[in-house]
């Protein structure tokens, strides 16, 4: 068998099932046999061609799976382990990753065809689905898999762990950015998965009010589940107002913008106490604004960071102790499930957010 | 004598100088005669009715001078001392100095009347020539006196110690934010007074190579002589260009902005590496554009942080530290000197930046 | 009414209660009436004449109590406000505070007299029932009472705050030393009230795996209630060997000490992973000795920090947030009640660690 | 040509040339021909028989060379290039790399045989002349070459980088683990070329005060040309009591223990203000004490870290860098030059400090 089915992009509006050559490895790879992968929001602005890929690669980054087969200068893991990788495969050996950023591995990708209106660059560290092909597939080949593959503890199941490499790990980034204390007040702006476990990050790093807002009370809902104290719902309430008055006047010490939009980076800004960190999450899709006055002129002592999703079997293994301690129940963001051979209609609900979808696990076999 | 001479805020255009009551103080305060002081970019803005401050208010928030008198309860100095007080002059028991901001120590005061257009506001922690009666006057009244006068090291100038209240503070500050690390490239962009003790603050903090930016060749020969290794007149050269050479295409791990303009702030974070940093100094007065590519939508793990210039009597006595120990030749800034009584022709020349002037020393007496 | 009731120490092995004037007060102090206050382990310290104090001092630093009376100089508060301070109130205009470190706010106070054995140094940012008179009695002067009185939130009752001045403040540094990341493995030895504190604590911050320490099944029980994951009683089990073991032979990433002895000092070092923290709260009672294997012969990358309590209204503010959102029942680290004229019987009850005893309440009126 | 000279250890006693086969390398590895290198103080410990090495391996770890050929699975080098390689070769796939501490990223090898009487482990990051071949031969195997060759920038010879390897990247972690900020005291014990190239970075990070401790005045000598603001020798004065004196009492904020002995880490501790960083390099070889004393009890908010050199190709371009900017002269360490084939002669001066030998030169060809 050396043939496998993978979903492919073919052109802007169109990602499909086509059938592939499984992939050769080398030395320093592992081959993957996908059990269960997933859809990012990302995956979907490369659907609609915002987000430019070559045609024909097969997309997705969030790999649940068993070693198939190991390169030769791999060691420490044996074949027919069941293992996770992260959405960011860095290159450890990297100068980016020695110096302290390894999602920002490699040089600047500069985006080019379809995309040239918004011209962004993307970060060489993101390779599934962005450089080489992707999870959505049968098979997957990890590239320097001796950093890269992370075992499954025991006793978790591939949907337990199936939000490890992408929403929690941005998701928790966003909160490890905010540089929470103890005693903090943390607003976070948008509860899609990725805001939602910004939201749970949020409450493991020690926040005492963490205040989540979203339009949609389902998703507000889950919020509380996943950590917030308060909701809030933009759609009936002045945002910043509300904030203002649950903080008696003195702002949050940190917000987490989890959307990429100006409207919600702005409010991220506005809500700040004097001093206040910003902590970006979103990818953004034209030039952001920063109002003088939500900025203080530039005197406010302000911290804004963005992040790109942390890779690496260390990060990796923390974020599997984290689901296997019961901290929260990420597990229960998979709303919908999907065989690899229905992936066209996956992308389609999730793409159109129908019903309450969250996530969706797709399982090839 | 009950009265003093003191430069007033008398309208838009006009700074001159007035008879004023020599202050009364409170047991926490102090009454500091001034021997030396100086004038501030912020000055000229309030001079040009650009920063609003109340009519007859006195200016100025860098003092040198001498302990005329001291407030019930403040211990531990003498009258006759000679002390600075810092620009900003944070009340330490506040919620905000508690929360390791004390420059952000009060709620923001909104700015109103002419300068309605900017609407920004302004951080209570300033206080001098901002909200209570400043420094280019015969006579000071320090608040919180105990926690915000520092003893001058015998030996030490006043002109040596003149920059230390605003100018090493703030430029120094701009290093720090920058977090640098041993070996960085470091970006400096403009070499006002700020500008300069920014570059030698990342001289100080371990840079390895430090490129000081600006139009005027003399200020680039004074950034060699505060520490840059390399300078770059923009006029003649592609800035941008230009550090992606230097650093092999690699891009700086750090820029400090320090002129508070959207040209600056652009290129400040278009020399930066992915994962770099960018510690901006400057007072904007309009919003500020971040262009999409340049912040790599949202993705490229960047940070961008912002400062009001610190103040109090520990960060006082480490700065006339640095000074007695020669690291630079900050009271080299001085380059012109007035009477108090000329101070409205010192305002002239420094506004309009003729003669070469960095700062100008005033001396009441 | 000029005279209060007031547990003294009058000498080795005597605390009683004495009458004494109510304290004047000057422009920056208050006058506390105390509503409720606590024993803590230092006060056991006192009574044996392990530790240092003058005869006829007042005891005590764990005051929950109303606003009797405020200094001239003192703003913002209310007589009648319910209001805590921490154990430890520092001067924040002090060269320390500003410098990060406001509970050294003060030269050492070399111990002498009956410690001369110990010859240790207590740190002047201790003040209540060390250097001046302290909570137990029914009122307590407040020095520096702008930046240590701390108002209680509506709803909040005294024994849900009575942990906030000490117990959960030192837990808590405790926690904040051992610098823990999202997914780390932290030890803490000991669980009486403090190391039961730093265990929430550690739960606070992020660690997915918390074991807890002690040789009583009592506080272990508790211990899972303030958030361990794990626990391990030392008279049962080689505590060093079952942390390999359960981390795989990997080692903790923090351990935090909340003891005071050689043992726990010790174990806390084996159990550190190369690169771990060893985060230490206990009061030493002689010379430590780091053993070399241990230690890796200096090159294990480890890092070792104490902590003296932090006070201050901005951090009793924080620790009273945590409180009300519910994060883990503090309040339920109250075992006894007694009034302030039975406060020798708690004496008795606390020093002998009687009946389960963890923190006894006391109420004067 | 297959055969090649090699300094390997004999036995207690005898470091000796040997005739080796050039080494073979694996995909992910590289050879390098070394064209200069030194000894160390380790080395010495090894000759002595202090620290454990296999018979027959062959010393050194600190090469400067030329790449003789590449694995096949290294890229972006070219053979005949000029590189250095860090004396801690770290494999950044590792789980400890990616947690923070490349150093340590190996299980800890339990030190046995002649060693039994100290027992003390050493890290598994160190590789070269400690777990395989060193690097005082003609030619030495890269391992991870990927994450550890660093070329040498045009224009640098090879005794100004030859420092690099080691005892730059040593002193400067002591001088970074000391987290030092402008305008701190740091006090260096020890200026051997490790505490001299502390004291160049404590300069480097902006300490105002830096305070040298040797026995010997020329090496003190040599501390004022790295930086050093005053020297003190410990044969002629009690260092304790000058720190205090320079400090008006109030101790320094960071000390550096260059050393490994009881003494100099016991003045370390003591020097400290409270609330002040040790920072350990020494290799000690006997338990440790902390006099209770000198450590507040635990109370003094001290922190005490260790290191172990970092290694890399990042963090050697960093030191090179450094040596580029001309920020110290590094290479006038080297005081005496060698033969490999004279390295016995090398040995018999440098373990006896003869001749104000700092660092030797040794080129195998």
């Amino acid at each position: 068998m050396t043939m496998m089915r993978a979903a492919v992009f073919v052109e802007r509006g169109r990602i499909e099932l086509a059938d592939k050559a499984i992939p050769d490895i080398g030395p320093n790879d592992a081959l993957i046999r996908i059990t269960t992968t997933t859809l990012c929001g990302t995956d979907i602005h490369i659907l609609k061609g915002e987000y430019p890929v070559a045609t024909g690669l097969t997309v997705g980054h969030e790999p649940v799976g068993v070693i198939e087969k190991l390169g030769s200068a791999v060691t420490g893991y044996v074949e027919g382990q069941r293992v996770i990788a992260g959405a960011i495969c860095p290159d450890f050996n990297s100068y980016a990753a020695q110096d302290g950023v390894p999602s920002q591995d490699g040089s600047y990708l500069i985006a080019s065809g379809g995309c040239a209106a918004h011209g962004y660059k993307a970060t060489a560290g993101w390779r599934f689905g962005n450089l080489i092909d992707g999870a959505q597939a049968e098979y997957l080949r990890v590239p320097d898999a001796q950093g890269n593959l992370a075992p499954i503890p025991d006793g978790l199941s591939d949907e337990q762990v199936l939000m490890c490499p992408d929403i929690m790990s941005t998701g928790f980034k966003g909160a490890e950015n905010a540089d929470i204390r103890i005693g903090d007040v943390v607003v976070v702006f948008a509860q899609g998965p990725i805001g939602l476990c910004a939201t749970a990050g949020a409450r493991l790093r020690g926040a005492s009010t963490i205040i989540a807002i979203d339009g949609n009370d389902h998703r507000l809902a889950i919020a509380k589940r996943m950590g917030a104290d308060v909701t809030l719902n933009f759609t009936t309430c002045d945002v910043v107002d509300e904030v203002m008055k649950l903080t008696g006047g003195r702002g949050a010490d940190a917000a987490i913008e989890a959307l990429g939009t100006q409207g919600t980076f702005t409010s991220a800004l506005r809500v700040l106490k004097p001093g206040g960190r910003l902590s970006s999450l979103g990818v953004y899709s034209e030039d952001l604004v920063i109002p003088l006055d939500a900025f203080a002129a530039g005197l406010g002592d302000h911290r804004i960071t963005t992040a790109l999703c942390p890779g690496g079997k260390e990060r990796m293994r923390r974020l599997m102790a984290v689901v296997e301690s019961g901290r929260a129940d990420f597990g229960a963001l998979v709303t919908h499930r999907f065989a690899l051979n229905d992936i066209v209609a996956a992308y389609e609900l999730f793409s159109h957010q129908r019903d309450g979808v969250l996530k969706v696990a797709i399982t090839p076999h």
